[in-house]
């Protein structure tokens, strides 16, 4: 496929890097300064030496990307403001009929029903795979089997809480001494508060919750905002509350719970020898079935790279 | 989707009676006897009354479900001989252009050069993630990853096996009181061989293995069998191993694995606490990739209900 690829981030840039080991071409490349259009080819590396040295991509107005002769937009911009520049981005492909595969939640988590709008008017069609679980094909298998027939999603969605949380039952260290040591190793930011205290957790949850509540094209539009989801964070646990667990041959995870109540974040116990127990920073993600049981997935959440799979994943599935 | 089934027993007849579920028609329905065929849908509820009746679906002549308006043949008959009749159905849709979901391993398994030769001269695609995992998307996976991305996948891929084993470890019972066990809950088949031989598990493993060496339409055909496969099964393993295991924080299980080495089959020592010592009957595998790390799925592999849910995935990707 011929790709428009906005954000030059992380993400954005794992993204144009791997897309040609995935058979598909660049033809247009945006961060917020700046644009490089080529309608045979983006030169990736080039693009990326450019932005190194002069701040931008290229020289060419970011606005310019949406003249291409793309065939799906992947949107992998930072939010600014109100779910934007992504909101107006996705809707800008969706008016010219372009599909659309978001590699950013907010558009997902703070304005569902306008996007579902906005794709009801299009040709185009909006996929968000990547925005939960990174590699882990969770949006996926929920597809797959139908929302109907999805009683519940369960499991640890934030890598970073997971991580603290696991080395402090390991290795009985305190919360401040653990955080230092996520930081340290990248898997803490410099400002961790929304992986601590449950909000990227109850973001992705939204996610979910709105897909497999929405999947009905005639169901009313009731999505929900991470407003809605009743959250609490790891930063009050003491390491007593986790050895007390321990003699009971449990332990605390940050669970998220997607199920007919409702949506619930928050520090569970879990059973030490259950699949949820696996330590270090991953997702472990538990889907209960109708007709299948329950698949348990589990992976790298918070990888680049991870997430990079999952957005030629859902370009596959357009 | 218009679908043909072809095989009545206990997987076939999970697809036939969720097709609705997932939003397909029956338009035909075969069973080695007779068939039923509706072109606005097949009863599938009466069909099977008819058959506990009278030994077969209905009476129409089953070639003439190749005459309806289907547009996937489901193929879930269980091997005669050289697997047919799967491969000589498949090669029946193919000739016409339909697409083909196979629940099916032989055709798979047995025939692999020959079936994508005639994929290839026809305008029908064959499917197969049916027939490794159950409801575990494994193909789904890998087909999404590209087999060029793909380092490994390793695993638990017969339940049966997985139960015996995890019994004994857990409970200090023999082989033979396990395995009576398992039969007494349907958890092993009256004559186990191939669960417990390893065969089952070398079979998967080839499905996988010819998946992924064949993904490139230019690549040489080289697909193996599971005579090409280093087997061994569990029936020698003494309690008193699994103890001297345990001792060292370790178990035994058998693992099916496919890498750039090849494909071996047996009982392996797996660590008390990794996702691959997990108990009970269940498939475990972990998908080791070069760019999102290793992917591990888990959940009931044998369950007909689940082999349905993963061609209805398939029919989805068509």
């Amino acid at each position: 496929m011929r790709l428009v690829v906005i954000g030059t981030g992380s993400v954005g840039r794992s993204i144009a890097e791997l897309a040609a080991d995935y058979g598909h071409e660049i033809v247009g490349l945006a961060d917020s300064a700046g644009a490089v259009i080529a309608e045979d080819g983006v030169d990736v590396a080039d693009a990326f030496e450019t932005k190194a040295a002069d701040g931008t991509v290229g020289s060419a107005d970011p606005a310019d990307v949406f003249e291409t002769s793309y065939d799906v937009l992947v949107e992998a911009t930072t939010t600014v403001d109100d779910a934007n520049p992504g909101f107006e981005n996705a809707r800008e492909a969706l008016a010219r009929d372009r599909d659309v595969v978001l590699a950013n939640r907010d558009p997902v988590a703070k304005r569902f029903d306008e996007l579902r709008e906005l794709e009801r008017n299009s040709d185009g069609t909006v996929k968000f795979g990547a925005t939960v679980g990174g590699s882990l094909p969770i949006i996926s298998i929920l597809t797959d089997h139908r929302p109907s027939n999805i009683v519940s999603v369960r499991g640890v969605l934030n890598d970073t809480s997971n991580f603290i949380l696991s080395r402090m039952a390991a290795e009985k260290l305190d919360y401040e001494h653990v955080l230092t040591e996520a930081k340290e190793l990248g898997i803490a930011d410099e400002d961790p508060s929304a992986d601590v205290n449950g909000t990227d957790t109850a973001v992705k949850c939204t996610i979910l919750s709105n897909m497999l509540s929405s999947y009905d094209e005639s169901a009313i539009d009731d999505s929900i905002t991470v407003d809605d989801v009743d959250t609490d964070g790891i930063t009050n646990i003491p390491g007593s509350l986790l050895e007390l667990a321990a003699q009971d041959s449990r332990t605390i995870r940050l669970i998220g719970e997607v199920n007919g109540n409702g949506v619930r974040v928050g520090p569970r116990l879990v059973p030490d020898d259950s699949p949820l127990a696996a330590e270090g920073a991953q997702n472990i993600v538990q889907i209960e079935t109708t007709h299948s049981g329950t698949i348990t997935l589990s992976g790298q959440g918070m990888d680049d790279h991870g997430t990079a799979s999952a957005v030629f994943t859902d370009i596959d599935r357009l």
